[in-house]
């Protein structure tokens, strides 16, 4: 049974085992966007304020914030965009950068506890980031890769992920401050990637004992209805043990697979938010309106 | 390694471990289905026929044929949509009922290696359906309650099947032709229904090594938008060892979840049938206008 705790100033909620499924929202990335890029790059945040109330109103019990935008200061845009979405919204963050300076301009301006996304097991990695994670006594994702890259060999990137919680705890870092990442590589390159996954989303929960999350749409990158596969992944990741996911909520897929999955593991006591969830009208405003035209896309 | 292979006279399927999942369509069943079950009590078998083509459209591997109508002649209408669906398609069936009499006038009719549904662990039941069984050559699925009736303990349901299993070698019957049906029960109903059903099906798998089948949409029985959970529940349950179900292929969360889930645990080399169904145009005709039809209506 282990709890990883992560809060806002107001609100905290759990990545458990045993614990309903947390999807955190993985929307505010101008990885691939290029007008969130361009309007966050001049500091127009009204799409990450549209982003972050999109993905609370479908479900998402935490957010990502990235703010990775080539040749922009980094830094400075990572800890603005954070000090809006918490101005708006109490639901807890991921600070989500490569770049361990932008890591703590956020950790600077966070208010509550938040989750670091990521280290690696990188030596010089962790040296520089498990310090600042125990200073503002955060919570961090773990990159099961290091120095030697990206293991497709399940067990070798297991010890990579054990290696890190060690090395966490020279830090003074808790086990269950640190959630670890399989890396999810797409199916469609690396054929056995799901399996990879799978396998070791099992070992971490069972042997490691520790709680999990990952970007979960990387498994199906190139693939047509990526959503189909998104979502059975998603079902069997939590079958698995994966206790959380860096993902789409406004995508109807990422909700049924989860919330089912809570309903079939025991998590969801008579089934009632799966009832409630889908009693209900849609959620209004943005984020349903968005996910509808998802949707019908994705159906046209 | 168990292969369940069933048939027409012209075609063969494999059912088996590290194979594709298997679909067997569900639709050619009168139960609910007021206007179909008053057409094939008259004899109009027009929407069994347009059932049949739809669902092999739609992708299903085999088609389960049931013709339990209230105070009809069940044998005779059973044969007589046999013979009417061999006529039409090379796709093997699942003979469907709680009738012993109408089992057998199945299979008298029945062109290949049938798939009987289904036999319990009653041992009267055991006496009376497994001599049809030998004596056509088919596979049967095994239902495992008994005259106990349905234990809410996956454990002695597994009891139930292993024993099935050993009475069936009694009348010369291989443990390759059992199918064992875990009986899925709704979670709606019974919190722990899909911990059981998966459970069981793991143990199935691993220790009683035989292929598994159910009807899937049991699960979601009395729950709002049923067809999410029936998703996350075929893939959970494909990730735990089942190898066919009894489902609707015109639903697009079925299809999602078996073909995602074969994408997942590597049984569909380079994604190539996923890339196929999903890059190409949906499928013509009656089957992909019912399915968007009901798509839609799910949706609205």
């Amino acid at each position: 049974m282990t709890d990883t705790i992560i809060g806002s100033a107001a609100k905290e909620i759990v990545i458990g085992f045993e614990r309903p499924f947390v999807i955190i929202g993985e929307r505010i990335n101008p990885t691939g966007r290029k007008t969130l890029a361009a309007e966050m790059k001049e500091g127009d945040y009204s799409r990450v304020e549209a982003d972050a109330r999109a993905q609370i109103a479908a479900g998402a019990h935490a957010l990502d914030v990235n703010a990775g935008i080539p040749l922009a200061d980094e830094p400075r845009i990572l800890a603005e965009v954070i000090q809006l979405v918490q101005s708006i919204t109490d639901t807890p963050l991921c600070i989500d950068s490569s770049i361990v300076a932008a890591l703590q301009a956020g950790l600077e301006v966070y208010q509550g506890k938040a989750l670091v996304n990521s280290v690696t097991g990188e030596e010089e990695q962790l040296e520089q980031v498990m310090p600042l994670v125990k200073k503002h006594e955060a919570a961090v994702v773990a990159i099961s890769n290091d120095e030697t890259g990206i293991s497709e060999d399940p067990d070798v990137r297991f010890e990579v992920a054990k290696r890190i919680v060690e090395r966490a705890a020279d830090f003074g870092i808790k086990a269950c401050d640190v959630v670890v990442d399989p890396l999810v590589m797409p199916v469609g390159a690396v054929n056995s990637a799901g399996q990879q996954a799978l396998k070791l989303i099992h070992r971490l929960r069972t042997e490691l004992k520790v709680n999990t999350t990952c970007g979960a749409s990387n498994i199906s990158f190139g693939l047509p209805n990526r959503d189909g596969v998104n979502g059975a992944f998603l079902s069997m990741a939590i079958h698995s043990g994966m206790t959380s996911a860096i993902a789409n909520p406004l995508h109807r897929e990422v909700v049924n697979a989860t919330l089912g999955a809570d309903v079939l593991m025991g998590r969801d006591p008579d089934c009632a938010r799966w009832i409630k969830r889908f009693r209900e009208p849609p959620v209004t405003g943005e984020g349903a309106a968005r996910g509808r035209r998802q949707s019908r896309r994705r159906r046209a």
